[in-house]
C-alpha cells in the first residue's frame, strides 16, 4: 500500500519534451546526457528509491529520528540506504567534475530528486541540503576551502547544513545576532541557530555548517551577515578528522511531519566559540545565502511534485483494491473497487493532472537552469536566467501549495482509513505541509515574484514568458479539426487573464506596494496555473505529434492528452477568476487591524 | 495561544440577521427564545468553552485516549469536564421538554455547538453523537424505549452512539453484515463494528448503542437493515443498571488527529450475542440511521465553522504578537508584528471570510429546521424542509472542505512554528481533516445533493433558493452611490453560472447520471460559494441598516461589509470559473481506468 514506482514514462517524457534534454545534451559541458545514459540513470535511480528508500518511509514516520546524550540517532535502515545512496555515486551526479562530481545536467538530477523525495522526503532532506552548502563553496569558497571540503561533501561522505534561522529571525533574516569574532586566520561563531535540518545525525562521518553569523563592527540588518564555515570536526590541510567544534545539538524538534528529518537547535561557542572559516567576504554573506536558496527552492518545490506523486499512487492503488459499493456506471449487480466510481475517478485525475503539470514545471526550469549555464552566447544565457529567476518562486510556492492539496485528497479517497496513521495516506500530508513554510515562506515567494522578479524589469521577463505561451496557443488554434484546438481557448484566456495581471501589477507596483503585494500569492496561483496549463498543452502537442508518427507508447501519449484537457477544464479557468483577487489588495491593507 | 473565545457579536449578527432567531421565537414552541435568553445561554455556553474545554485541548491531543483491560480512559480533565456540561444542562438544550428537554430553537442550539466543537472538537464529538441517538428514539423508539432512555440521554447522563461501519462496509452501508437474532422480545446481536466514535469510555455511567444489523430472513442491501438499541449495561424497568452486555472494545484506531475522541473497534456477542432492541420496524433501519444522520450531518459541517474559527483566532492571536520584519507599509524602520504584512492580513481575511460565510451558511439551515417543524402552515414548512434538504450536504461538505483549507492556512501564518506541534497549530488541521471524511464522505454529499435533491425534484428547490438570492441581488443593485452597489455584479455572475449549472444537471441527470456524478463535487462546491456569498451580501445590507439607524457596534458593522467586499472579490469568481468541472465529467467518465 506505501509502495512507490517512479513514473519513469512521464519523467523522461517531461525530460524529452519540456525541459529539451537532447538539446541540453548538444551544450558544451553537458554532453554526456545522451538518452541512452539518461535512461540508464533514472532507471537505476527509480530501483533505489522504489527498493531501498520507500520501504523506509513508514517507519522512519513512527520512529523518527532521536537525541540521546547529544547524539542524534536516524531511524533504523536510514545509515545503510545513505551509505547505499553515497557508494552508488548518486550525490555526485549534478556537481561538477573538477572536484569530483558527475556533471550531469540539473534537469537529470531534478528528476532524481524527485524520486528521492517522493520515495523518502526526510531521507531527501539530507542531500537537498548538502547541495545548497555545495554551491556555495562552489560559488563563494577560497581555493583551499573548496580542495578540503567540496569532494566530500560532493560524494556525500559529509553533509551539508545551511544555518539562517534564530528564534528572533525567520523571513527576517537580517535580525540574526549569532556573533563571530575574527581570531587569527579563523572566527570564533556564537549563538543558537534553531530548525537546522540535519544539523546533527550519524549518517555521515563530518556535518560541515554553513552559519550567518554578524561581525562586531558589522552594520545592522543584512548589509551585516557573513557567512561561515563552521564543520562538526575540525579538518587537518591532509583532509583528515580533528577535534570536535564548540557546536552542539540542544534539541529536536517535535514537528507535524518529516519525522524522520531532525531538526536542530545548535548552540553555537557555549565552551569559547566554535571555530569557523570566512566564506565569501566579510558583510556579503546574503549573497552567498542566495546562492544556496536558489538551488533549495527548487528541490523544494520540487518535494511538492515529488510528495503528489507518492500520494496519487497509494490513492490509485487504494482505490483499485478497496470494494465498495456498486458504482453508477456498472453494468453488472455486486460490489466493485471504488476507482469505477466517477467522483474517485475525478479525484485521483486531480491528483495526477496537477502532479505532471507541477514536474513539467520544475523539469522545465532546471532545464532551463542548465541552458542558462552552459549557453555558449551570452544573450541566450541571460534570456535563460531571466526565465529562471521568475519561475523559481513560482515552482517553489506553486508546487507546494499544490503538493498539500493533493496529499489531503490522497487521504480523502480513502475514505475513513485515509484518517488511520497506519494506511500512510496521512503521513503524506503531514510531510508535504512543511514545504510551503521552508526555505521562505509561499508568501515571501510571492513577494520575491512580484517585488524583484517582476517589478524590476517592469514585465519584461513575464512578457518574454507569456510571448513563448502564445506560440503554443497559436500552434493548438492551427490545428481545426484536432480535439486540441479545443485546449486554445481556455489557454488564451488565461493568458488574457496573465496579461491584464502583470500589467495592473507593473501599473501600480512602484505607486502602491501594499497593495500590489496583498495581491502578490494571488499573482503567483495564477502564473503557476498558467505555466502549468501551457506545459499541459505542450505536451499534448508533442503526444499528438508522437501519436501521428506512431513513435512511442500510445497509451501513454493518449493519457496525456487526456489529462491536458483536464487540467483545461478544472484549472485553467482559475486563472481570470483570480483577477479580482490579484487586485483586490485595497480590500486587504484597508481592514481594519484592530478589528481582525 | 491556544486560547479561545466565543465570537459573541458574530454569533448573534448571524442568529438574529441570517438565521431569523426573532421570527423562529414568534413560532408556536419557540417562544422562550427571547433575545435575553440567547444572548444569556450565549455567554454562558461561551464561558464553559473557553474557560473549560478549550484548555484540555492541547493536552487531549497529546494524551489521547487509551484502552486498558477493556477500559478506554479519555485524557485528564474530560471526565470532569463531562460532568460540568450534564451538570449545566448543556446537552438538553434542543431537545424536546417532554423528555426533559429545554425545546431551545436548534438556530440556538447551533451556535451552542459551535462553541464546544471549537473548543474542543474531540470533546464535542461525545454529545454530537449523541444528538443523532436522541433524534432516532424520538423519531422511531417505542414509547418503552422512549420513557427509559431518552431523559437520560438528554440530560447527557448516558451518551449514545452510531454503529454503521464494518470493515467491508463503510460507504456502502447495505454490506454490512453485523447479525441480529430474535429472542423473544428481544435480539441477540453479534458482529464487529468500526471506527465507532466514543464506542466506549469514562465519562458517562452507561453507552447507548444505536446498531445496524441484520435479520437471518433480511432480503440482501439496504434493505435489509435494522436498527437496534443495545445498552453498555442493561437498564432495568425502573431505570437501574444490570448487568454489563455482550459488547466489547477490542480496540482504538491511531489516527492523524482527534486524538482524544476514542475511535473504536467494537465487537458484539463474543460471548453468546448482546442483547438488543429492535428500533422502529425489521428491515426499516435505513430510514433511522437517516434520522440519524441528517442531524449529524448538519453538526459534522459545524465542526469546519468550529474549527476555522479556532485556527483563526490563534493565527491572528499569533500574528500580533510576533514581531519579524518591517512591512512595507510600515512608515518608522525597526520589526513589526507580522499580522502589519500584507500577506499575513490576506490570508487572516481568508480564514476570517470564509468562516463568517460559513457560520451564516449553517446556521440558516438549523434556522430552516427550526421553521420546518415549528411553522403552523403546511406550506411553508414543506418549503423549509426542502431548503434543509438541499442545504445539508452543502453544508456538511463545503464547510468541512474549507474547514481543513482554513486550518491549513492557521499553520502557514505561523510559520516555522506552524509545524511544531507544542504550538497548536498543527492540531486544528489533523482535527480538521477527519470532517470530510466522516457522516458520509464530501463525495458522498455531493452525490446527494444531485442525486436526490436535485435531480429528483428536477432543480425546483434549487430555483426556490436562487430566486431568494436573486432578490439579494436586486436589494444590492438597487443602493446606487452605495459601496453595497459593488457587490451586486460578482453576486449577479455567480448566480448566473449556478443557474446555469443547475439547468446542465437537469438536463444530463437522468440520461448520463456518470458524467453529472463526476461533477457533482465541483457543483457542491459552486453552490456552497454562491450561497455562502449570498449570505455575506446579505449580513452586508443588514449591517449597513443597522448602521444608518445608528444601531449596535459601528466598529463590527463596518468590518463586516469589509468582510463581505472581500469574499466577493475572492470567492465569487469561483462560482462561473467552476462550470467547465462542473459540465467536464465526460473527460473523467472516459478517461481509461488501465491509464491511471
Amino acid at each position: 500500500m506505501t509502495d512507490y514506482t517512479a513514473p519513469l514514462a512521464d519523467m523522461r517524457f517531461a525530460l524529452r519534451e519540456i525541459a529539451g534534454i537532447a538539446e541540453i545534451a548538444a551544450l558544451p559541458g553537458c554532453e554526456q546526457a545522451s538518452d541512452d545514459l539518461v535512461d540508464a540513470v533514472l532507471e537505476e535511480a527509480g530501483k533505489l528509491a522504489g527498493g531501498v528508500l520507500a520501504p523506509l518511509n513508514r517507519a522512519g514516520d513512527e520512529q523518527g529520528s532521536r537525541l540521546e546524550n547529544g547524539v542524534v540517532r536516524t531511524p533504523e535502515g536510514f545509515k545503510e540506504a545513505y551509505r547505499h545512496y553515497v557508494e552508488g555515486g548518486w550525490n555526485a551526479l549534478p556537481f561538477a567534475p573538477e572536484h569530483g562530481g558527475q556533471g550531469l545536467p540539473i534537469a537529470v538530477a531534478t528528476a532524481v530528486a524527485e524520486m528521492w523525495n517522493a520515495a523518502n522526503m526526510s531521507f531527501a532532506l539530507c542531500p537537498l541540503l548538502n547541495v545548497g552548502a555545495v554551491e556555495a563553496l562552489t560559488a563563494h569558497g577560497s581555493p583551499e576551502q573548496q580542495r578540503l571540503y567540496l569532494p566530500k561533501l560532493i560524494s556525500g561522505e559529509w553533509t551539508g547544513t545551511m544555518n539562517l534561522t534564530e528564534p528572533q529571525a525567520g523571513s527576517d533574516v537580517g535580525a540574526l545576532r549569532t556573533r563571530a569574532v575574527r581570531e587569527g586566520e579563523h572566527y570564533r561563531i556564537a549563538g543558537q541557530k534553531i530548525f537546522i535540518t540535519y544539523g546533527e545525525h550519524d549518517m555521515a562521518e563530518n556535518i560541515v555548517h554553513l552559519v550567518l553569523a554578524r561581525l562586531p563592527d558589522a552594520p545592522p540588518g543584512t548589509k551585516g551577515i557573513s557567512l561561515f564555515l563552521v564543520p562538526k570536526f575540525m579538518v587537518g590541510t591532509d583532509g583528515s578528522l580533528g577535534q570536535r567544534n564548540d557546536v552542539r545539538c540542544v534539541s529536536l524538534e517535535h514537528k507535524l511531519g518529516i519525522h524522520a528529518s531532525p531538526t536542530c537547535v545548535l548552540a553555537y561557542g557555549d565552551n569559547g566559540g566554535a571555530i569557523g572559516f570566512l566564506v565569501g567576504e566579510e558583510n556579503r554573506g546574503m549573497e552567498c545565502m542566495f546562492t544556496m536558496m536558489n538551488n533549495a527552492r527548487l528541490n523544494v518545490g520540487l518535494q511538492g511534485v515529488a510528495i503528489a506523486e507518492r500520494a496519487y499512487q497509494q490513492a490509485r492503488d487504494f482505490a483499485r483494491q478497496r470494494v465498495q459499493g456498486r458504482p453508477v456506471t456498472a453494468k453488472a449487480a455486486g460490489a466493485y473497487p471504488i476507482i469505477h466510481h466517477p467522483d474517485v475517478r475525478r479525484m485521483l485525475l486531480l491528483m495526477r493532472a496537477q502532479t505532471e503539470a507541477m514536474r513539467a514545471l520544475a523539469y522545465y526550469a532546471a532545464g532551463a537552469i542548465d541552458r542558462a549555464r552552459h549557453h555558449p552566447e551570452d544573450a541566450a544565457r541571460e534570456r535563460q536566467q531571466r526565465r529562471v529567476d521568475l519561475l523559481i518562486p513560482a515552482v517553489k510556492a506553486w508546487c507546494t501549495d499544490l503538493g498539500v492539496e493533493i496529499a489531503s485528497l490522497g487521504v480523502q479517497v480513502h475514505g475513513g482509513m485515509g484518517f488511520i496513521e497506519e494506511t500512510g495516506a496521512a503521513q503524506h500530508l503531514r510531510d508535504a505541509r512543511i514545504a510551503p513554510i521552508y526555505e521562505g515562506t509561499n508568501g515571501i515567494q510571492a513577494n520575491d515574484l512580484v517585488g524583484r522578479k517582476l517589478l524590476r524589469d517592469r514585465g519584461a521577463a513575464t512578457g518574454e514568458l507569456i510571448a513563448d505561451m502564445r506560440a503554443t496557443e497559436r500552434a493548438l488554434a492551427n490545428k481545426p479539426g484536432d480535439d486540441l484546438a479545443a485546449l486554445a481557448q481556455p489557454l488564451a484566456a488565461a493568458l488574457d487573464a496573465v496579461e491584464e495581471a502583470t500589467a495592473w501589477m507593473v501599473e501600480h507596483g512602484e505607486s502602491d506596494p501594499p497593495r500590489t503585494l496583498a495581491g502578490a500569492v494571488p499573482y503567483l496561483k495564477q502564473l503557476g496555473t498558467v505555466a502549468g496549463g501551457w506545459l499541459m498543452a505542450k505536451s499534448a502537442l508533442a503526444a499528438r505529434r508522437r501519436l501521428a508518427a506512431g513513435a512511442g507508447d500510445a497509451q501513454f501519449l493518449s493519457a496525456k492528452i487526456a489529462t491536458a484537457v483536464f487540467f483545461a477544464e478544472h484549472f485553467l479557468p482559475q486563472a481570470p477568476a483570480l483577477l479580482p483577487a490579484i487586485r483586490g489588495g485595497a480590500t486587504v491593507t484597508g481592514f481594519d487591524l484592530e478589528l481582525l
